[in-house]
């Protein structure tokens, strides 16, 4: 039940992807795809090698349009190394989906540098999982660090669904983060869990996280990254920042001890300029809390149901 | 290019269904989406494993018949014995599918059956492949089997789509074919390529082997096992049964010293009751040929476009 599931060794993962517009600033359908797969096996700690790719084009897709999201699929495979091996496509009438959806799925394989990581990190802790980074695995005085800004991917395709300009051409995060995971865990190494806040933003990453390890976080509310505009944006619309998903960013639980030197690393990179410790696993906390910038403490629960819909 | 990809020694397969309507004479959209994606992976000579699925809902399909899908799943998973891992679900306006599409994708590995196998078949011929069954294996004399009746699947969902009633009750061949496959592998041998001749029907997919193995085929009409309604149904509305989809039915090139003995094996079996030796790798023949009752060859050639929308 985590981000992808572990097989005979092989990490296996498949996503629908039915965001609406299949353009939107930033990214579109075929970029998501790729990349959301690629992460959601990363986030095991796994190196992610070969996609499958099934498309569902609705009749009247312009083939200009199936072009343009070929070709970027294909860019993004290349930006993230990964290869799509196999595939099928089925038509169907004309409706509602607004062009095409597409389903991916993709299988990882455990990476060497992830057991010499494991190895470097054994020293901390006692009950190690010997070979995946799991939900699961946060225990007291971990560094929760978020690797860059929330809310980019859902306001812009929310403004791309609603024909809304926010001013400022608020841009969708999407991008695979599979290469920056494995220098993160060869270079840094101490990462114990790891999530990409997609569907239901970090409110449900974190809370996940709080529930499988049986853990309570707290998050500083003045340390979350958040872009001026994307804030003003979500006040605008009464949506909040931190239930609205996003596809190029993650959720690092770390131990302590190495805290500090992965946010220095993360902030050396382009992916992760904006990165930040936002909070830790704390004992006096039941699920996830923020210490809010006013001063006192705010639970954050689960979010219910999506503020933003087919945004993924 | 084959019906799945190998990649690092996993099979691996990714499928879209989305027949209309979800529920049709002999099966349902649930039972089609495992049988499909475990045949796939079968026709390789691999044993699948694990699948994933992704589900599409649109807005209004009933809860119940989710639930009657779901079951259907389960026991064809229960049937076929491999497991859903990992999957996910999203949810769309209502539209034009008619209720739910399903993405199945599935990962297998090899056996040491089919070693096994391929080490007993490997004195008749020297340029075996070690370790899949691929559709580019066929040579000059090796026999064609089909493994029962054709067309059933195909004019089952036609029935449904027009609320034709046939008389007699023509119902989907829908299954999972891995564990038939396991035993003929274990059991008897000799198989050198298969294939579940599902869109495009045994036209397509005869014209598949033909062109990958660079081989002719030629097939004798009169033993190539329809169901007399089948046949009637077809000829009514003007189908040709050899270009109408199968969903649990394949072909089987096996060596000419084998052809026999695999025939009565299959004969043997629940789901090959019906099943033929249809013709064999000839020399003179250039593509697919057939030997037609009334005297005389005819040249089947690949089929154009799919005679009957959204059958799989």
């Amino acid at each position: 039940m985590d981000d992808a599931a572990v097989i005979n060794n092989v990490v296996f993962k498949s996503d629908s992807y039915a965001v609406k517009p299949i353009f939107f600033p930033g990214g579109d359908i075929g970029r998501l795809s790729v990349s959301g797969t690629v992460n959601d096996i990363s986030m095991l700690g796994a190196e992610p090698y070969a996609l499958a790719c099934g498309f569902i084009l609705e009749e009247g897709l312009a083939l200009a349009d199936l072009e343009r999201i070929l070709g970027s699929m294909r860019e993004t495979c290349h930006e993230a190394g990964v290869s799509i091996v196999t595939g099928d496509t089925k038509v169907v009438e004309k409706g509602t989906l607004g062009g095409c959806l597409i389903s991916m799925s993709g299988i990882g394989r455990g990476t060497v540098a992830l057991d010499e990581n494991l190895r470097v990190v054994g020293g901390f802790r006692s009950n190690f999982k010997p070979r995946w980074i799991l939900d699961g695995n946060l225990a007291a005085g971990d560094r929760i660090i978020l690797s860059g800004t929330i809310g980019d991917h859902g306001l812009a395709v929310l403004s791309a669904q609603q024909g809304l300009t926010f001013g400022s051409g608020i841009r969708s995060d999407v991008r695979p983060l599979n290469r920056l995971v494995q220098r993160m865990l060869k270079d840094v190494g101490g990462v114990v869990a790891m999530k990409d806040p997609t569907r239901g933003g970090l409110a449900d990453a974190l809370n996940e996280f709080s529930e499988k390890s049986h853990v309570g976080i707290l998050i500083d509310e003045d340390k979350v990254p958040i872009k001026e505009d994307v804030r003003i944006a979500c006040e605008m619309l009464g949506l909040d920042p931190f239930e609205v998903g996003n596809e190029g960013k993650m959720i690092i639980g770390v131990v302590k001890e190495r805290g500090d030197e992965l946010l220095k690393f993360l902030k050396a990179t382009e992916e992760g300029t904006d990165a930040e410790i936002i909070g830790s696993v704390v004992a006096d906390v039941k699920g996830v809390a923020m210490q809010t910038v006013v001063g006192g403490r705010r639970i954050i629960p689960r979010p219910v149901g999506d503020p933003v819909p087919r945004i993924c």
